[in-house]
């Protein structure tokens, strides 16, 4: 049996999740390697030597090293290519253009609001930091926007990048799990059809439901 | 000939140069269609069919259609992979791998506060918006901890994705040369020995001397 990647982090992290999800989907074996981030473990000079920004995840597989969990799943998209869900990255030019694009359009402009939401709804009042209502509203302001950009792009496509499920849309799957079960926020996503119908669809694939699995199990006990 | 495929948008923009440096590294024809973004005309229901998120660019090939400066980058090396630069985005998994790590740092973490700080001091004034003094001091911290992080690696590593110029270290290149040429900020580089060096050899590269160039000759006249 080929050796298991390893994955530095805990699965309650979107960018960790983001990456676990990947695994699945590709039937990639994994090892997760325990991260205490309350205790600081991720600025720790040794963590730094395989993430040097400091946050969750880090991989490991072989003689690579790497970090930035869409860089990841890019990795194991093409390395894993021949196993698992083998349209996950596409597996023509045009498609695989349309899945960059749209790749982008969560990292760049969905992600940045609905990380910021994840935060101040369900992190920060674990944390007992106060919530900043003006940035709460601001960000809801600016997610709802971007959601009836993907209305209309869900009202002609099934997918965000065409007919298939991808990494597009597998990327959007850590922070809407949270807003949408999370927080009360839900309805920015629900109350609009194609996102609501989109929704349904791609969270209750069977990598993404083992994710979620992952992230209501206890984690492992510290020492 | 082949036809020349289509950037939308002014090469002043960021996100628009990043595609025009691009198209020169790998020497594609292309053809640059004006938006009269002072009209508002990103905004105009013909543009949004285009790019629906209303911002420049877009691009146009054949018979697709993409928004997103970096997956437009993407496209070009994939689609023109034998002509220009054959080695912007990778020829093995391994450094292809690498690069899209530092792709992604860039798009994630070191062009929020630069592409703000870019606003703040270089448009913002153009346009006789009020600059916010707070703003500007904490991603000029932000950027700075971004750039402790690359003068390390640019300490062990020629580029960022290794030893040679990828579409990674392009990619900085647009927020950069404002920082520095534009501002009165620019030694948060150049004050740093390894990222100054580093700058100093992807900016004299003629790729990107002939996007400056574009940028510095007159715009077009508006009808
Ligand atoms: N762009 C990075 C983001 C990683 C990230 O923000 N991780 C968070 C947890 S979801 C973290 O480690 N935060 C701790 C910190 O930034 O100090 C990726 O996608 O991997
Ligand atoms: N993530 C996008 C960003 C595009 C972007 O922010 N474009 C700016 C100009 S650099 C724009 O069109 N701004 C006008 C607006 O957002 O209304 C990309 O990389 O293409």
């Amino acid at each position: 049996m080929a050796t298991p990647v390893k994955v530095y982090g805990p699965p309650l992290s979107t960018a960790v999740s983001r990456v676990l999800a990947c695994l699945f989907e590709k039937n990639v074996q994994f090892q997760l390697i325990p991260v205490n981030m309350a205790k600081g473990e991720h600025k720790s000079p040794d963590y730094l030597k395989i993430q040097p920004f400091g946050q969750v995840p880090a991989f490991q597989d072989e003689s690579i090293n790497l970090f930035e969990s869409r860089a990841i799943c890019r990795y194991v998209c093409e390395k894993y290519a021949d196993q698992g869900n083998k349209g996950l990255y596409g597996t023509n030019p045009l498609v695989k253009a349309s899945i960059e694009q749209w790749i982008e359009a969560e990292g760049q402009t969905f992600s940045p609001p609905s990380s910021l939401l994840v935060f101040q709804l369900v992190f920060a009042p674990q944390m007992k930091i106060k919530q900043d209502e003006n940035l709460i509203k601001q960000n809801v302001e600016k997610l709802s926007k971007v959601l009836d950009i993907y209305e209309k792009r869900l009202g002609d496509s099934r997918y965000l990048a065409g007919d298939e499920f991808t990494l597009a849309d597998l990327s959007h799957l850590p922070n809407s799990q949270y807003l949408i079960n999370g927080t009360d926020k839900g309805e920015i996503f629900t109350s609009r059809k194609n996102v609501a119908r989109w929704w349904d669809e791609i969270s209750i694939r069977e990598s993404w439901k083992k994710v979620v699995e992952m992230q209501n199990s206890p984690p492992p006990k510290s020492p």
